[in-house]
């Protein structure tokens, strides 16, 4: 295997014995794409699908090539979301050719891997190394999850805990980047689905195997995806029914405290009026048995509200 | 290949050895169409699909020739609406017909890429030309679906930022658009998935990989629809959210401020009264002891908010 | 093709070399039934679902019979309800036999079509004859949709503009009628794909192109009904959304009121405290300045509010 | 066919050239089956299924064995409870062994049936009786549903013509019910599937045919209990859109009669104020000036009330 | 069987007439791990599935060997959360191998049964084996199950009958561990559907028959989990109804206090203004006349409350 410069000679690639690995960084330079399409004869739809980022993620053979479209995920930590990368594996008999939007490190784990001679790349054929790459792609799911739930996580401890403001942005926020994921890895799972079961004769039986295990993991990363999904459904839930009991506590409160005074207001208004014949204002007691009155008033009050359990 | 006129003598077409395309603006003119029907021997039931709009999108085969259905949309800005056009289209052996609910200029793109010369319509066969014709249609979908797109985020800007009015009506109208666009493009999936798979003889394998390419803008189109269906979702329960947290704080200061007086004026009401012998009234501290007492009553309140968080 | 009293003698029929279409108005004379039914050999599990109505829709094949059970809509305008009405079929080598729950004019047009000698019934076969019964049924079913679209539209006119009353009632009652209807139609679809799937020998490769038309027709109501009760759930959040609204609007005013007015009549009832020594009300300035003091404490509750931007 | 007792002599059974047809009313004598379990040649895993009740509804075969496992249901109307038992049925050439799990006439009708010589039990196999006592228990969840739709209709009326008390509890119950009927009805779909495909080789094409017909039943119930919890969660909404709009008119009452009269009674308090220098209190006209004010402020906020449509 | 410690010499094993099952508590020593995988010629990615737990169950094979990976679940009733365990098993031809996460008696019924010569364990081979494994994780399965149900029933007491506090943290984490379930056992159903479809030939067909029974325990336990998720959320639902009616009772006290005395208070706050000319308040009999209005506006309100219902 050897990797290449943009600008190399096209020309003279593949010739030799080996596995050619052409890593295209940046599909911009539509010369260079031309170039690389003409010289491994690329088919015209796949061609168009690398170029116009955007693309649905699919796995699809053009004859005897097999063509990979993957979605390279990362968490941008700063502005909470979740950024898409557009990732096109051309593989061929003998040569391998992949197509990032970005100039970027997503495969340096299979360049350590062929450098350090460990692995099966060197070992195994075309198919292995276009799997590697895949799973290069798939690996980096698990971080941008692991990131979405600690997001998640931090989430709930506010909630549940801590009476935290309004989540219901953040949920909003955290629920639309999950919906985004979901978009780019449920067809993930169709491909690798095909991958796996041989209808796409490029895989040898053994690679299989390890697409099988690849299928595995976009599975897990779904399962997660929906879980947290609901999760995030719940934690509304949890925090809406919060809220609500808390507005009911306060509705009971300002209900008591008004009920009793408003009609014990009343009776002091009553004796506050300036009459010229109110009996009970002369009389000895009339003071202390208004009292008394309003007292029996609010403890009956009281014991109403006892009753019906709303103290 | 060649365009007509709607009022050409039909007899004498498709004698050559060309591919005639025939693109037959309007299907209100019946007489046109049974003349079509008879000359290019269109099934009755085919017949009556493409006269009788508000048909379900479907791609048929009527012995050798190949039938579709499809709804072209089109965004109206005024009105926010989604308006549907049906379009049919006929292929058979040598020649494609090409129905269109009303005269416009649907196929243009293609028309120019034929007398361009470019493309591969001149080179390949009516298949092809009828790929092209389904390509510009679906191609429409996607500036339908950035118009939505943009009205989406304008209301949510509006909804998460602005504390903008009852964004309920707008989501409503959105949905409602978004729902009649999938009840268009939905079966155009299955339409487009029995076409890729060869199930239709009438469409070569080398034409097979386009409507592959097809299938997978129209599930694209499918996920953006439902994606969008998901937020709008999420946009409601958001601004509902705010809205309920919005009363909630306002009921807490009503409370508050309800539940702090009310006692005190029942208090001052008291000694508003007029009886003869309320022994308080002539106490030379009396106003400055009731007044403290207030105070007490108040701050033990404002006390009591706080331990319970209402504060 | 000639149509039969239900009394005529059934030893007779069907020996001469035409089709014949017998209809059974009503299915509770259960002599006669029993007589056609050993006449025409009908499977007594196909007899007895004639009979005992209130079954699924179903398309079954009794070892050279074809038996359709379809479900016959009619929109009751008065009641607003949907009435059902089983309607069955039984179609063998020769002869269509159509079992009607009640007397009714359901297959008028076909017996139409079929008089004026136009149309397909009398050149094809049986099997043609029982789509066009079919089919008949299945029209009938954009009729009672169109009552039924026609009922939302008043109502969302209602909800979404009148300030109308509580409209979850008729909700609810269209919501009902709307999965009755689905619960008719939904497996009509099955035994519309059984029929043009070719599953039942039955049926001529030439009348499964009829029956994919229908097939379609079913689906097209499906997607309908599917469509009508989103929006009916749409509705019905907006409904609750502008009731909600509304009830905050109210509750903001009742506070703003409140919270202004409540201490202010907390400090004019002090100065109404009848105390002997309150050296405030001898003051000559004492009652503006109580007044001056009050109008500060509500133009600083305004600005409160209105920082709050509840005002 | 000949039924026994349960302590017969087994090993002199099914020796004769008839069907023989074993009920054993409960399965806690494990001894006995044992001895049947031996004598029949039952599969191990079939006996543990019939004696620990509790397992899901299944059809299985275990060599010429088939092996069908039902659950009767029987409507409690006291405590408004499906109660569930166990139906376990052993097929094999010659011989039928029911096992129910309490002692009861289930299968009463069946062997009414056969005695009384009528019906197909008689003529055809063991398949046919497995069939006829499978029927019985699925024509028995008929019943069930009607005495629900009983129960449902008395809350629908209740809730929604009655102004009922909170059918919340009943309507958690009535759900529940329903939970546990899809959970005892649903698998038997997908066995009645395997019946009539002829999936199961015990089962004679002729009884397919009524095996098709039991799928048919079952599904109906299964579209039943879908529709009922439907109709359920409407009625909910019905219900709790009710409840806030009769929360929503008292508000409004709450809110006029306060926002009218907070006001004026604070205009009656500035003029029970003791101030010595009042100059208004001496005005001749100063009384009804004051009275006209305050009918003013009234109509003010009446009308303004009227603007805002909330009278 | 023999059973080995893990340090034993692994060169020695296997070579026997025997079945051997070794089993190996906890993952994490490396160096055995490579020892066993290299004697047993384990595929490298079973071999990393194995040693990194977190995987998702599963059933496959690499060339002779099945490969089975399970989640054993404990219920922690402390913690009151399903705590869960990696187990796999790899069985070849004469072996089989079972890895714990954790040391623990997961498989002590197995090694009961065998030790005490009972079962098939003995007879059978070592695809029996693996089944009796995995059975004794399902099984666990329904002690959890039971745990849940019992968390379950006693907040459903606490909710309907008991007025008790908020359950909605207690509904949230009974959730949370629900789907954590469903995560565990969803693709368990998945495996041992393989498992018993015959689709892995290590399985002999006897044995399929008792993975058939797995796979129906397994779907037993999803319905459960079905059932109470449901369950869950209608407790939910009902509770938020109690609370709401709590609440709109609340209201309606509040309401129908305020609104009957805030009118009274406003009348005896007119007759205490201090005006010098209120020829009222000189009336003799003005204190009783006042009285008898306002004891008329009092009842009057108390009819409309009446009439509306709201009292």
């Amino acid at each position: 295997q050897r990797q290449l410069a943009a600008d190399d000679s096209l020309e003279n690639l593949a010739q030799e014995n080996q596995i050619l690995w052409l890593d295209i960084p940046g599909v911009h330079d539509s010369v260079l794409l031309k170039k690389v399409a003409r010289r491994f004869d690329i088919h015209p739809i796949a061609a168009e699908n690398i170029q116009h980022t955007g693309q649905r993620p699919k796995a699809d053979e053009y004859e005897d090539q097999l063509f990979l479209l993957l979605h390279m995920l990362t968490w941008n930590g700063e502005e909470k979301t979740v950024e898409t990368e557009q990732v096109s594996i051309i593989a061929g008999k003998g040569y391998v050719i992949s197509f990032q939007e970005h100039p970027g490190d997503v495969f340096d784990p299979v360049r350590r891997r062929i450098s350090e001679g460990l692995g099966r790349v060197r070992r195994m054929g075309a198919d292995y190394l276009s799997y590697s790459l895949a799973d290069a792609v798939v690996d980096n799911y698990f971080l941008v999850m692991e990131d979405l739930q600690e997001e998640f996580e931090e989430l709930e401890e506010q909630v549940l805990f801590e009476d935290g403001p309004d989540p219901s942005a953040k949920v909003h926020s955290l629920t639309r980047e999950l919906l985004s994921l979901r978009r780019a890895v449920w067809p993930m799972r169709e491909a690798a689905s095909a991958l796996m079961r041989g209808q796409i004769p490029a895989i040898s039986e053994e690679v299989q195997i390890f697409f099988r295990d690849l299928y595995d993991h976009i599975v897990q990363i779904i399962d997660w995806i929906e879980l947290m999904r609901d999760s995030l459904k719940g934690l509304m839930d949890s925090y809406q029914s919060r809220v609500g009991n808390s507005t009911n506590a306060i509705m009971r409160v300002l209900t008591i405290v008004a009920t009793i005074f408003i009609p014990l207001t009343f009776i002091v208004g009553i004796y506050g009026m300036n009459f010229q014949r109110m009996p009970e204002l002369s009389w000895p007691l009339g003071y202390p048995m208004v009292m008394a009155l309003m007292a029996l008033v609010a403890l009956g009050m009281l014991f109403y509200f006892k009753k019906k359990k709303w103290l």
